[in-house]
């Protein structure tokens, strides 16, 4: 039993009154299918709503790595359907199968469900299938690994800035170059998401020596792994101090823009107040 | 009296454990600012780290309109300083200030308070007067109204992005060109933030010429309006289709890179695994 002040009922009642896809009610007969971000893993930052498309589930599918990191009394009486890094598109096909099959699924996500992630190729085969009458289907936002990285570095965005995957095994390196010397000549803030992997360690060096064609040596560079997280380690350097051995595919940087500086132990980007206000 | 199967103690518990900063004891005689995001406004999608800063503050301080969309029991006992829209220096001081006398103050922002929010402004206060051991000073993430309203759209941003303001009451116009130039001709998905302004009406039709010189007329447009709040609206256009009058300074664009198409009633940005994957 929960009491009237549980944050859990409170967003029940939220739900059904504001929308109705969240009730997780399969009374049509049709299976669902939902695609939710858990954030950056803590529980204390995952939405209240994702946390009930969770408990309403029959079934949770994602990536090992992340269903662990759901708390196991939230996984319980769900079945769990996981698979290991590199099956998106086997992990993706389960979950849409047991949502035809009429089954309110889950499928799970770190960080935002929208950024690098399964949101997209779960569509993608809904469309293939012809499958948008048939299964009910829902994005739920999270908050994604680069903003988490973010806050606990200060405040380094804050101004226009581009998000860069260094992952060429979809994308032709060309491209990801191009996006890198645009967003540096642009002056963006810029994050990047898997910035080293085993396979392609030097795509990292190759990409800091782009931005460096841009940026001064100086500008600040926030290595972050693991967001809250067991592990957690978050370290400020500049394009020219940063370490590559301190970077791995769960790390996060975020490349300050022309004005970003080091302010106490912490990384910031000026939006420009102090350019028109008196601060 | 909670219940143990609260959300909010749970939280609690966890964050005791996992990050002594979001605690709320002021034991050490400290005053703190704690800078939340609402998230999109729904307390569906209200981060419990969020709200139990607001259960935790002495006082609460945020622009109005932010301000309003916290649940009033949760805002009961807390003493509320809000201000009116362009009083954001104005609004931190208060804030700064009240953390100074040694109490705990939470800095309300709508969806993540690093993404052209206040977390940035704090800081530049806090430097500006030599006050970062004075006061604990922590930012804690929301989700961002960019990933909500992707959210509502499907799947539009799934790969590269870039995030840009239309607002030039900080940044020359001329700067804001050359992003938008940038970030088309690179083929980011683009946030366009701050679209239309009663002020810089303008400001949206020429930012579209600028994407329409690199993106076909057909490309697909999200316009979402009051994402998660009464008065919702999600719309999906294209470049040529769009209408400017259903765009305000509350409307969120994503506009589609050079592979973005329209989805059953959806926007999908595909990844690339069709290329590489059987699907």
């Amino acid at each position: 039993m929960r009491s009237s002040g549980d944050e859990t009922g409170k967003c029940k009642r939220n739900i059904n009154t504001q929308n109705q896809k969240c009730t997780g009610d399969s009374s049509s007969g049709k299976g669902s299918i939902r695609v939710i971000g858990l954030g950056p893993g803590d529980d204390c930052l995952l939405a209240p709503q994702a946390r009930y498309a969770i408990e309403n589930a029959d079934a949770v599918v994602g990536y090992t790595g992340y269903v662990k990191l759901i708390s196991k009394t939230l996984l319980e009486g769900r079945e769990v359907l996981s698979t290991g890094m590199m099956a998106e598109v086997e992990r993706c096909r389960k979950a849409v199968e047991s949502a035809v099959s009429g089954r309110n699924v889950v499928m799970v996500c770190s960080g935002d469900p929208g950024i690098y992630a399964m949101a997209g190729l779960v569509m993608e085969l809904l469309e293939k299938g012809k499958l948008f009458d048939e299964v009910k289907f829902e994005v739920i936002p999270g908050i994604p690994a680069f903003t988490a990285a973010a806050a606990l570095l200060g405040a380094p965005l804050m101004h226009d800035f581009a998000s860069i995957s260094l992952s060429d095994l979809l994308t032709p390196w060309e491209k990801i170059e191009k996006r890198l010397a645009a967003a540096a000549d642009a002056d963006f803030v810029i994050a990047i998401y898997n910035p080293r992997s085993k396979n392609r360690p030097e795509n990292l060096g190759k990409a800091i020596a782009i931005v460096r064609k841009y940026r001064v040596d100086s500008t600040p560079v926030g290595i972050v792994n693991k967001a809250y997280r067991d592990g957690q380690k978050v370290q400020i350097a500049t394009l020219e101090t940063m370490n590559e051995q301190d970077v791995d595919m769960q790390t996060v940087l975020i490349i300050g823009n022309s004005s970003t500086r080091i302010s106490g132990e912490m990384m910031l980007t000026p939006r420009g107040y102090s350019n028109k206000y008196d601060i």
